[in-house]
């Protein structure tokens, strides 16, 4: 099944944006109000609940079936040394995802969330993108349909998340070609490079962005040109769960910048989105302010695989089971207020 | 039974605290470094994990019965209109809280916490603690007891919060006594007084700080003179806890000013608590700040009931389910570095 059969059918859908149900947000709105808590007390839980209520288009929104959705990609990047770790571990990690030994299985179980991986072409690494575009346009559309092909119709949250050596290089290209601004202010340790690493990188991902310089701005052509096949495909699968109104957890730095060059062309492609985490990663809480997005939770993580994102799936959780099952104040005959 | 028999075993426990396994702690910390992940890129994550292995003497901590306690009590000092809600909320609400229908009944649920609710003489609230204290010595032991009862001995972690109209302004003064400061700087809405109602509490607290003044600044005399019932209970359980080695997951400022007083007379007791949530409340944040914690989430919640802390047991989860489940580099065949 081919969700994006070409860059026009991809640029249509970036431009017809599906809006929330405005009639289920209010009558959320106006439960919160009737529960048995001070107005306002349960602060963001009371903001997620409504925030579900809009995209599912119920006053009390469920979670029935969430999944993790980690693609994983190599990089032709990596040849300039922009990582702690060799190439050989996307796949190595790829296999331990596969033998349930990472730490988004563990995070993915204690949620409650399905977990699918999906590698892609692990053994045809994109290609270098400081000398070509990291993917053909037939990549490049075949990534953004992987990750379309995860969001099934049935799922009432999908958490995103990526495993790539070299990827948090893509992630600042792809922030910087969209936001502007100084590479250095987005480029980080990733993995853990030092001060020299980091150095690299930049020096990469200007040499990169100089080089793509005369090429179209477009959401399709950054990502193409200096994305990689797993940052295209958590693309793909934010756009087609924005189709299907389902309600998307971000994870930290690299997945976010996956949506830096849709928002660069429709802001609008963000308001179906949750930020689960800040990472430390340092250019995520810029990526974060430049999308507008207020992270759940800021507890140091900087792992990637959708840790974070899994992590802030309970906060989720935590905030449906009280818009259900609390009772009003007339239900528990408890007086409102003085 | 009873845990605290005079002031003198209640001091003598207080002066007297266990220490964690540094052992088994320093056992995690080295299996941290050896799961397939970048080192440290779990954040706090692997503190909690650390943290936990320390508590329970075990390289591998577990959450197998965690219970969360919530305590409720009336406060005398609602005479002078402290609180935009009247004193006959607390009986309603612990009447909520055994039908099931309120926000800690939910989130207990879904975090997988026990939930015990022990209401302390509701029919008998503390003296107005402006011109007298709000406890006798017998009825102080006697709170400090109910809340040493319910840390059972085999749960793995507990959760505090509390319930009862009023009572953030015998939090606002237990922090004053025990951290001075101005008075402005600890007293806040609570459950949503407006400005008038703050000055109100201000002026109140003033003249209960002065007409204590003289008396002793020991944690037991502070606790009973501007506590409560329910605030005493959960400084009793905090030290219980502490005596039976199980980490305490704090809730908002009202819980957390019941380790104020105790922090003032031996800064250690704070060495097995986490902070869940940083409240709304103004105090909090600085209360926190006081006692060197800092705090899981920031949410923006203000409810009480244990709801932020119950929100904070799903974090721990997390931790302790990706220190446990995860592969090492050695299992996983995964290259740990360049």
């Amino acid at each position: 099944m081919t969700f994006y059969s070409s860059i026009e059918a991809f640029a249509a859908a970036l431009a017809d944006l599906r809006e929330p149900s405005a009639d289920a947000a209010a009558d959320a709105r106006v439960r919160q109000g009737e529960l048995t808590k001070p107005a306002g007390s349960l602060g963001r839980l009371e903001d997620l609940a409504i925030f579900f209520a809009g995209w599912q288009g119920k006053a009390r929104p469920r979670i029935d079936r969430a999944r993790a959705a980690v693609f994983a990609g190599n990089h032709g990047v990596t040849v300039h040394g922009v990582s702690a770790f060799p190439p050989s571990v996307t796949a190595q990690m790829v296999a331990n995802f596969a033998n349930g030994g990472a730490a988004i299985n563990a995070l993915s179980a204690a949620a409650g969330l399905e977990l699918t991986v999906v590698a892609l072409d692990l053994d045809r690494p994109t290609a270098d993108f400081t000398v070509a575009a990291a993917m053909s346009e037939t990549e490049c559309l075949d990534a953004l349909g992987h990750g379309a092909a995860v969001v099934a119709a049935d799922l009432d949250l999908i958490v995103l998340g990526e495993m790539g050596i070299g990827n948090s290089t893509a992630a600042a290209a792809l922030c910087a070609r969209s936001f502007g601004g100084a590479v250095a202010g987005w480029a980080g340790p990733g993995t853990g490079v030092d001060g020299q690493g980091v150095a690299r990188k930049i020096a990469v991902i200007d040499r990169a962005l100089a080089f793509h310089a005369a090429a179209p701005r477009t959401a399709f052509e950054t990502l193409r040109r200096v994305g990689g096949r797993e940052i295209a495909a958590i693309a793909g699968a934010i756009l087609r769960a924005r189709q299907l109104g389902i309600p998307v957890l971000l994870d930290g730095f690299i997945c976010t910048s996956a949506i830096a060059p849709l928002a660069a062309e429709n802001p609008a492609i963000v308001d179906h989105c949750i930020a689960g985490h800040c990472s430390a990663e340092p250019g995520h809480k810029r990526l974060l302010a430049a999308l507008g997005l207020d992270p759940l939770l800021s507890l140091g993580m900087r792992l990637g695989e959708g840790s974070g994102a899994a992590v802030a799936a309970g906060i989720v959780r935590s905030a449906l089971a009280a818009h259900d099952r609390m009772a009003t104040f007339a239900e528990a005959e408890v007086s409102a207020s003085l």
